[in-house]
């Protein structure tokens, strides 16, 4: 298991679980009508890196500046990591991969600006890797289980 | 003094003052090097209003959903006043309209991203409009006279 920087061959490998994670209306706030076309350039954007095992594509992470110009120095990442690969540490080596690399391009910190809370899991990860969380904006997110629950912002300074 | 819903021929005249305020460096984490053409839809974008005495722009405000999907029940709005105007209820006027607006709308409640904590100014007006601050998140805003300095999350339920 490899994470290595994505290509552009790769995005038919991770649309099929980036379109599974959004439809279950759980974790992303995404537009509802993506296609593979119209998905691709919103995570193929930035530093974008996938976990591979024996060329089957675990999970994706993309990351980068949170905002241009005067908050340039703040990056921030998204995470997705396909279903079936669930429990085998691909978002643990995502999200230690994503902070190494932050550090390394010298950013300040690191922002996540949504993270729901009902996403138990992952909030402990990132907990786990140094992120602690600043606010909850209520009701932020229309998750499809739980209704209207907060959308965490979490931070951690690099 | 009367605000109105922008067309796009206001875009020409909101330029000057969206141009000068990202250039002072101390309110808004534009790109750098943002031209006439490349700004315009950055601010032309969603629904946009413009304050109009006799004729002259004061100010502008755009104003939307501030995430998609699972998120767009939730507002946002950022807002410009020409600094010759300021002092004359130019940013009150477009907060009030965008409160009013997105309450008309039918959104759930109003979150502002990226309020700089030193545009004390305006973080006093959204507090007297009834935005709460929710957290402050530390040096991600590299302001030009005061150097690396906090954003403001900034929150009211509509």
């Amino acid at each position: 298991m490899i994470t290595r920087t994505a290509t552009a061959d790769d995005w038919p490998r991770i649309w099929p679980f980036f379109r599974d994670i959004v439809a279950a209306g759980e974790t992303y706030a995404y537009p509802e009508d993506l296609t593979e076309e119209t998905a691709r350039p919103l995570w193929m954007d930035g530093h974008v890196v996938v976990v591979d095992q024996d060329g089957t594509i675990l999970g994706s992470a993309k990351m980068g500046p949170n905002r241009p110009g005067r908050g340039a120095h703040v990056s921030t990442a998204s995470f997705m990591v396909d279903p079936a690969a669930q429990g085998r540490g691909v978002g643990r080596a995502l999200g230690e991969y994503a902070v190494k690399w932050a550090r390394g391009a010298g950013y300040h910190s690191m922002q996540f600006n949504a993270v729901v809370e009902t996403n138990t899991g992952a909030v402990a990860l990132w907990q786990a890797l140094g992120f602690q969380i600043l606010t909850t904006v209520p009701e932020a997110f229309e998750s499809r289980r739980h209704g209207r629950v907060g959308l965490h912002i979490m931070y951690q300074k690099l």
